[in-house]
C-alpha cells in the first residue's frame, strides 16, 4: 500500500519564482521534479511513475511496429565523430570530455555513430535486414539556454530509434511503420498533437515529421488544417495560389511621390492611407554570390527556406547596404523594381506580388516611392513563385479548406536520414547480385521526459496538475477527512485493497493534515480521482468520489466502489476509456 | 511472436580473443554484447531482456522493503563534491566534465552527495523519517583497468539505495530491511553467493556486507562456513585462536645456527628441513610513528588491518631497510626477537606464536638464525591477538565448524554511512524536542550489469551459457529441423503461440540454417529449454524437448506441450521452480 507520509511527495504551496510556463511550475510545486542544475533535473517517486508508464506505453508500440530494444552507451569515442564530421559541426551543444588516459568523448546528444558502427560491424548482408533498433535513454545537450523545466533540458530521456534498409521503398515502409507507431503512442498517452510537416532539406520525398503537442508556448508555429491531417511548420507549408480577379477599371500611369523619412511598410500605410496589401515590398537578397531582388506583398511575409530551395542554394541572406547603394541607387526603404537594369539583378516575386494591379513601390531615390505601378506594364519579373509564409487567409494546399495557427511543442521526429552516416561510417551490405550499397537509414525519436510536460503544459488549470488516465502517477487518491478517526482510515485501507485487486492503483493520503490541505494538494498532484472517505462511511456506508477533470462528485456505495471507480475512469477521457472501458 | 531471423544476435564461432573469463567471452559469442570502447559496452537485444528481469526483481524487492524510486541525474555540479571533500579524494577515477560556461562537473560514480542535499531541502522534521530512496541508473566510473567484460565496465548500471534514518536503531532497520532484500534479490536472480562481512572501518558495529557472487575469477578471497551462514572476506575474518597442548619434553637450549643467504621461509625449511610453522617470522612496522616488531608463524600471512586496527593507527607499513638495521644490527631476513631492546622497539605476536614452543628465528646477525627458542623464556612479547590472515585450518569463529575458501565478485554492498554527508551537507532534521540533528545514513548499491556477468560466469559449459529460469532472456527456443518444411514451420509458430498465451517466453529460431549450426547456437545462447520440431511432429505428433542444463531430452505430445514445458522449467533450477512450479 503506498502511504503519501511514506513517500517523497514535497509539494510547494508558493509559486516557484524562475518557473515561467505551467508544467514547470506544476512539476515543482506537485513534487515532482527538483533542479539540481541548470537543465539538470531529479525525477521524484511521483514523476517516474508517469515516466515508467509513458516509457512503457513507447516500448509497445516500437516492439509491435518491429523494433528490437537495445541499450548503447552515454560515453561515445570522439573517433566515430570526427568521421562523420559532427564533432566539429555540432558545437558547444555536445558535451565533451577526457578520460584519464587524455582520449575525447562526447556524451551522446544523440545515436548515429554508434548505431552505424554497430550495425557495419555485425551486418553483411541483405538477408539480415531490414532492421529497426531502438532503445530509453538519458541524452545530453548543453543547450545554450535551458528552460521551461522539462521541455528543454541539458540531461533528459528519449526514445531514439534507427531503421536500415537495402531499398528506398524499404525505408518507406519502416517510416511509415514509425509513423504509425508514433500516432499511437502520443494518442495512447492522451497528448493533443499534429504530425507536422518538416523541411526534408537534401533528402527529398515526403521526408521527414515532427510530431508537436499544441500548446501555446510552443516554440514553433504550426500551421494546420481542422479538417484533414495536414499540419505543417509555418515556414515550411506550401502557399497554394489563388489568382485574384483583374480589376475592371485601368490602373492609371505611374506617378512619384515624395515620401520623406518613410521607409517601412507601416509608415508607408500610414503616409499614403492605403492597405499593406496595396504595397510590394522589394527585397535584395544575396543568393550564393547572385545578387536577386526579391518581392512580396506588404502583408505577407519572405520565407527564406523556400527562396533557398527555389535556386538550391547554400546561403541565402540579406545583401548589404553597399550592394543595395550600387544596385539601386537608392538606400534600404526606397528600393523598388522600376527601371532596374536586369543584367545586374534578376527579380523574382512571390506568386501573389502579380495580384497587385495597382501598387506602391520604392523609387529607388531616397525619400520617393512610386504609386499606381503594375507588373508587366511598369516592371518584369523574371519568375513567380510561392516564395512566402502562409497566412490564416491561405487555404489548405491538400483540402482546400481553411488554415488555423497554433503553438507547439516538439515531442518526436521522424526522419529519413538515407544514406549520410552508413556512407561516412562504411556501413554498407552485399545485395542479391553480390554488390556492395551503403544501407539506407531513417531515425525516430520521442522526447521521453519532454513528453510529461507537454502532457501536464495540455492538462491543468489553476488548481494543479489533471492527468490522462493512461500516464498518472496514480488513478486514484483515497483521503480520510480525519485520519485519525479509526474508522476513517480503516476504510480508507479497505478501499485502497479493493481497488489495487481490481487493477487501479492508489495513492493513500494518510497525514495527519487538515482536510483543505489534503484537498489542495490533491488538486495540485491532479490524479484522476479523489475519493473521500468521512463519517458518512460508516454512518451511510458511501464515500464521495470527486472528478478531477469536470469536478463532478458522486456518491458511491462501499460495495459498488471498484465497479464505480472503473466507470468513472473508463469516462474521464479516452486514455480511461482505453484501460477501463469495457 | 519474435522470430530470430528478424533479431540482432550476431552470435561468433571464435572465442575473442581480448576476451579472458568465461562470461566475457560468452557475452560476446552468444551476441548478448558489444564493445564501444574499453569498459563501455553495448547491451544487444538478448542482454537487454536480461537486464531488463533482473531490474523487474531488484524493483520490486526494494519496493517491498520500503523503498521509494526516483532518478537522480548523471551530471552532478563539482560544487557538491567539494562540499564532502570528494572532489579531491575521488581521484582520477572520477568522470570529469565543463559545461559551456567552462563550469565544472562530475559523471556520477554515486549518488551521496546528491541525494543527501535533496533530501536536506525537501525533509526538515523527524516526522518525515525514516525514508529510503533508490534508483536504477548508469554510473561512470574511469576504472585503471577496466577488463574481464561487464565484470569491470567504466560505464555500468546500478541499483543504488539510501537511507535517512533519525536515530541509529531506525538505520538498523534499514539495513536489516535492505540485507534482507538483497538476499532476496541474489536469490531469486539465481545466484550462488554470500553476504560477507567487510570491514566496518570507522563506524563500528554490524556495519557492512559485500553480497559475494561465488566464482573463481573473484577478485576477492572469501572464508566461509559451510555449515552457518558466516563468511567474511580473507583480509577481515575473525581467527578464532585454539590453544595448541604444550609438548612433553623441555625445549633444548638455544643455539645461533650459521645459515648464509639463506633469507626467506622457504629457503628456511629447505636449509634446516623443518615445516614453515616450527618458523616464527619477525617482522618489522612502522605503525603511525613508531616502530613494532610483529611475530607470526611461518605459515601464516600477516593481515595489517587487523594490525592497524589493534593500534587505532592511521598508517601502517613496513619498516625502511635503515630503520631495520638500526633496530636489530641485522639486515631483513635475519631479524628476531631475542635479545631485542623493548625500550627501542615494542614485540607483539599473534597469539598461534604462543605455542611454538621450538621454534626458529632471527639472530640479529647477518647470516645467522637461531632455533630452540620458546617464546616467555627466551624472548618477551609485550601482547598477543589476532594479527593473521584466517586459514583453511582454522574454524569458523561462529559454529566452530570448517572453513572454507571461495573467490567471489562483488555484486552488492550494504553500508552504514552514519552522518559523514549529512553534516558534510548539512542534512538535519528537528527531533521531538525541537533539536536539529543530523540525519543517520545508510546506503545500498547492486551492479546490476555485473550482476549479468555474475549469473554467467557461475552458469556455462564448453558449449556456451545456462541461464536461470528466472532471468533467461527467453525461456524457451523453439527450432524446426528444416524451417523450409512448410509442416515443420507451422507447428514451430503454433507452439510458439501456445507457449507465449501460457506465459512462457519463446524465441523461434525461424533462420534457413543448418540444424547443426541452429542447435550450437542455442546451446550458446543457453535458453533453459529447447524444442526441436521434426518431421516427427507431423508423423507422431510429438516434439523433443531438451534440457540446457542437464542434456536430458523428453519426448512430449504437441497437445500437452504448455504443460510439458512448465513442469520443466519448474524443474531446471529453483528460479524456475519459483515462476512456474505450483
Amino acid at each position: 500500500m503506498l502511504k503519501q507520509s511514506q513517500m517523497l511527495i514535497p509539494t510547494l504551496r508558493e509559486v516557484p519564482a524562475d518557473a515561467e510556463i505551467a508544467s514547470h511550475k506544476l512539476l515543482l510545486r506537485a513534487g515532482m521534479a527538483r533542479q539540481l542544475a541548470s537543465g539538470i533535473y531529479t525525477y521524484l517517486p511521483l514523476a517516474l511513475r508517469t515516466l515508467h508508464k509513458i516509457q512503457a506505453i513507447v516500448r509497445e508500440e516500437m516492439n509491435n511496429a518491429g523494433g528490437q530494444e537495445l541499450l548503447m552507451p552515454a560515453m561515445q569515442p570522439a573517433e566515430l565523430w570526427h568521421q562523420t564530421g559532427r564533432w566539429d559541426v555540432y558545437g558547444p551543444e555536445l558535451v565533451r570530455l577526457r578520460d584519464r588516459h587524455d582520449r575525447s568523448f562526447a556524451l551522446g546528444p544523440t545515436h548515429e555513430e554508434v548505431i552505424t558502427s554497430l550495425v557495419r560491424d555485425e551486418i553483411n548482408s541483405y538477408k539480415k535486414l531490414p532492421i529497426n533498433l531502438y532503445q530509453i535513454q538519458t541524452k545530453f545537450r548543453d543547450e545554450v539556454r535551458p528552460r521551461f523545466g522539462l521541455i528543454r533540458c541539458r540531461e533528459f530521456i528519449m526514445k531514439d530509434a534507427y531503421s536500415f534498409d537495402t531499398t528506398q521503398e524499404g525505408l518507406d515502409r519502416n517510416f511509415q511503420a514509425m509513423y504509425d507507431a508514433y500516432t499511437n503512442i502520443f494518442t495512447r498517452v492522451g497528448l493533443n498533437f499534429r504530425a507536422v510537416e518538416a523541411d526534408a532539406g537534401a533528402i527529398g520525398g515526403k521526408g521527414t515529421y515532427e510530431f508537436m503537442a499544441l500548446c501555446d508556448i510552443g516554440e514553433d508555429t504550426i500551421a494546420y488544417s481542422e479538417e484533414g491531417d495536414f499540419a505543417a511548420n509555418l515556414e515550411k507549408a506550401e502557399v497554394v495560389y489563388q489568382p485574384a480577379a483583374k480589376p475592371a477599371t485601368e490602373t492609371p500611369a505611374p506617378e512619384k511621390l515624395h515620401t520623406p523619412g518613410v521607409k517601412t511598410i507601416e509608415q508607408l500605410t500610414k503616409a499614403l492611407q492605403i492597405e499593406a496589401k496595396q504595397i510590394v515590398k522589394s527585397l535584395l537578397y544575396k543568393v550564393d554570390d547572385k545578387l536577386v531582388m526579391v518581392l512580396v506583398r506588404g502583408d505577407h511575409e519572405l520565407n527564406e527556406v523556400k527562396l533557398k530551395n527555389l535556386y538550391d542554394a547554400s546561403i541565402v541572406g540579406l545583401a548589404t547596404e553597399a550592394d543595395i547603394l550600387s544596385v539601386t541607387g537608392a538606400p534600404a526603404g526606397f528600393v523598388g523594381p522600376v527601371g532596374l537594369d536586369s543584367e545586374k539583378v534578376e527579380i523574382i516575386a512571390d506568386n501573389n506580388v502579380q495580384d497587385v494591379f495597382d501598387g506602391v513601390v520604392g523609387a529607388n531615390e531616397t525619400d520617393y516611392h512610386i504609386q499606381h505601378v503594375q507588373p508587366g506594364r511598369d516592371y518584369t519579373v523574371s519568375r513567380y513563385a510561392d516564395l512566402r509564409n502562409i497566412t490564416e487567409e491561405d487555404v489548405c494546399p491538400r483540402t482546400g479548406g481553411a488554415i488555423k495557427f497554433a503553438r507547439g511543442v516538439e515531442v518526436g521526429h521522424v526522419f529519413k536520414l538515407g544514406t549520410k552516416y552508413s556512407t561516412a561510417l562504411g556501413a554498407t551490405f552485399l545485395d542479391e547480385n553480390g554488390r556492395s550499397q551503403p544501407m539506407i537509414m531513417g531515425c525516430y525519436g520521442i522526447g521521453v521526459s519532454r513528453t510529461i510536460a507537454a502532457v501536464i503544459e495540455q492538462n491543468n488549470d489553476e488548481n494543479g496538475i489533471i492527468w490522462p488516465v493512461a500516464v498518472a502517477p496514480f488513478h486514484v487518491h483515497v483521503i480520510p477527512v480525519n485520519v485519525k478517526v479509526e474508522e476513517q482510515r480503516q476504510t480508507s485501507e479497505q478501499i485502497t485493497e479493493v481497488l489495487r485487486k481490481a487493477g487501479v492503483e492508489v495513492l493513500f493520503d494518510d497525514r495527519p493534515e487538515r482536510a483543505g490541505v489534503k484537498f489542495k494538494d490533491a488538486d495540485l498532484i491532479g490524479l484522476p480521482l479523489r475519493i473521500t472517505v468521512s463519517d458518512k462511511a460508516a454512518e451511510e456506508g458511501t464515500v464521495e468520489i470527486r472528478v478531477r477533470k469536470t469536478g463532478e462528485t458522486v456518491h458511491v456505495k462501499l460495495d459498488e466502489i471498484a465497479s464505480e471507480v472503473k466507470a468513472l475512469l473508463a469516462r474521464v477521457d479516452r486514455t480511461g476509456a482505453e484501460l477501463f472501458g469495457v
